[in-house]
């Protein structure tokens, strides 16, 4: 195996130059200013985690999981995500405090990648956690918050698809009870939204054709609230019945959020985090053929570390919004370049705290030759590079 | 080996709970804001580097890099610094950049530490590198910076000593000539400041009067300018000398921008980075045992990534900032509760919706009993919980 040269880094990886920088701060600020207007407080957790903790308690297949020895020998994880490292710490250093309680993030999150794929490696989530609410309300908040987040994020055309868990669990098991395997593979087919493989499989199993027909209708439940009056008529199973109901009840409050318009309810869709028991959700933006958000509720998740809690949340996919939709505009002041010769160098350092006091970017310079000499290096500088002119006002106080 | 409990993570690392998350953000914000205004503009790269190219050019030691193996089996590290994946950046991705190119950070860096220590596995460092100017004035400008940087961070009582590795390195070449070893050891009571320790090595070293004095009189280059020239009466050899000429230079530009009464000079100091070639400094806040920040120039980095160039950078040491300091205040706008039945749900989503845009935080909360009966609830919630208040006001738009 050859060494890597000394410009290379390891794949899935990326550097952020400025311009990219300054626009990933400023959607990032922008987005957990917006979650703080709805009461969430910001938690950080650290990089490494325990694999026998948090990294079981994670949703991400274990092959996908960077993982490290420490020194004692005991296996550490590069965290996946961030909601199971904050259900540890609602369980240990706050479990005291009194619920429902509300978490937002900002983190850079791991995976570990095939190959042969062109995936990220490390990219960056923002998000929130609402612990300790069961209403449909409280999915409403974290749907509404996700709509207001997107906007914060400068995404300008979105749409949510909403779906539940329970629904299609329910229905499944009504539909070709004790069949577990081949319940898994259509679910499989649904989740990578693979509808015609989906209907193949039905094709290759041994129903009846009433069972057909009820799994074929599931594709059909992608729209308004009409679904949830046409998904109650596909189904007597209890579960799917009460997921439609809940999904119903959260329709309603995001009608009284005003941000129904935005939301489509989507009963094909299973979110693909194995630890979501009841209502599912992902974002997709106009531009992009993948999520830009995702969220669900996961009332299992907490107990496995002590604090049995209902709880629901998302989380923006904030790299593919940096990278995917034109986003809020990053108006950067050019600096402006201070040039002094030995005899002006004071009085130039003082010209230049009084003008970065006022808010200005000041770029000082000590220069050795006349100004008209100067002039063709400078104005070089301003129009050439990668990251664009270097400054946008020159000022010289020399002598000569 | 026993498995780590639910609540556990691993040694080393820590979580930031609102209260800290909120102080280092606002820390963050302000530190680069200040970095911003001296034409400093934000860089991001990987956590995870190539042992071979990062791992190995950077300063830390390699015992104490994170290392791990990606799919592929090549020797991964989490970066230990930034300094060395921004070297990488300008002499790959900004290679047609003209210099000098001014960037700063704000990052998380991790050190593999000793199964005894109670050292930070991982920690926040917020700063800057100044590429392609090997004048004092750019020396001064980072130590400068430096200054302006520790204020903007809220440290309010500080000194940063500056000092030279050409010096030390000159003055025991010239004082205790081939003797390799010798001069290990002297450096290294030094780099621990490690002054007894130091004179007891003098004393065991088969050493002339004149040498003993010479290298004595080093613990006493400790004070203002004067130590400049002190020093060039100590030692006739020319690095040396050419060190402290540099050294004095820098001083006189620190007069320039006002701040030399937060600066001493002092010869004995090596700063802990192996890839100085230069000045180096260290903060130290009034409060604290220990460095808040450090820096210096390493003109030899650059060329390892096959783009030779002189720098200078500094980095504050932010968690140490966060937790030591008294620091910036931030001042926490407690959220207004607003309570709602079923009845005024939509009129109270109304209300939210301007009071956040007008920049207010509001918690919405679904209620089916009386408002009497719910004051003695909601007054427990505001007083406990170790995050403090979760109100700091409460509307209720019920019909009841």
């Amino acid at each position: 195996m050859s060494k890597p040269k000394g410009f290379e880094k390891p794949a899935g990886v990326r550097d952020y130059l400025p311009f990219a920088a300054e626009k990933l701060r400023a959607i990032e600020r922008s987005v957990l200013d917006c979650m703080a207007g709805w009461g969430y407080r910001q938690i950080m957790t650290p990089t490494m985690e325990y694999y026998d903790t948090v990294g079981v308690a994670s949703s991400t297949s274990d092959r996908k999981l960077f993982k490290l020895l420490n020194n004692r020998g005991t296996t550490i994880v590069l965290r996946s995500d961030m909601t199971a490292p904050i259900a540890r710490v609602v369980s240990s250093m706050l479990k005291e405090e009194p619920l429902p309680l509300r978490l937002s993030y900002h983190a850079n999150v791991f995976r570990a990648i095939e190959e042969e794929a062109g995936r990220e490696a490390e990219f960056f989530q923002t998000g929130v956690e609402l612990v300790g609410d069961d209403s449909p309300e409280a999915d409403a908040e974290v749907v509404a918050l996700a709509v207001a987040s997107l906007k914060a994020a400068g995404v300008k055309s979105f749409k949510i698809a909403l779906g539940h868990v329970g629904f299609l669990n329910g229905l499944l098991e009504e539909a070709i009870p004790g069949r577990e395997e081949d319940r898994e593979i259509l679910k499989e087919g649904l989740l990578h939204r693979d509808y015609v493989g989906y209907r193949e499989t039905l094709a290759g199993l041994a129903l009846s054709e009433r069972q057909r027909e009820e799994l074929e209708g599931i594709l059909r439940l992608r729209g308004g609230k009409e679904i949830c009056k046409q998904a109650l008529e596909l189904s007597g199973n209890p579960l799917a019945r009460e997921a439609v109901q809940h999904l119903s009840a959260v329709w309603d409050a995001l009608e009284d959020y005003g941000v129904a318009r935005h939301v489509m309810i989507d009963l094909t869709m299973i979110g693909d985090f194995s630890y979501y028991t009841g209502m599912t959700f992902e974002g997709y933006a106009a531009e992009l053929g993948f999520p830009v958000c995702s969220g669900g509720r996961y009332d299992n998740l907490l107990q496995q570390f002590g604090r049995p809690a209902p709880a629901t949340g998302f989380a923006l996919k904030t790299s593919r919004i940096l990278d995917g939709v034109e986003g809020i505009d990053v108006v950067r002041e050019l600096p402006l370049l201070l040039q002094y010769d030995a005899a002006n160098r004071k009085r130039a350092f003082a010209e230049a705290e009084r003008l970065r006091a006022e808010g200005r970017s000041v770029i000082l310079r000590r220069v050795e030759e006349p100004a008209e000499k100067l002039g063709e290096t400078v104005a070089k500088e301003i129009k050439s590079g990668p990251l664009g002119p270097a400054y946008g006002e020159i000022r010289t106080y020399t002598s000569f």
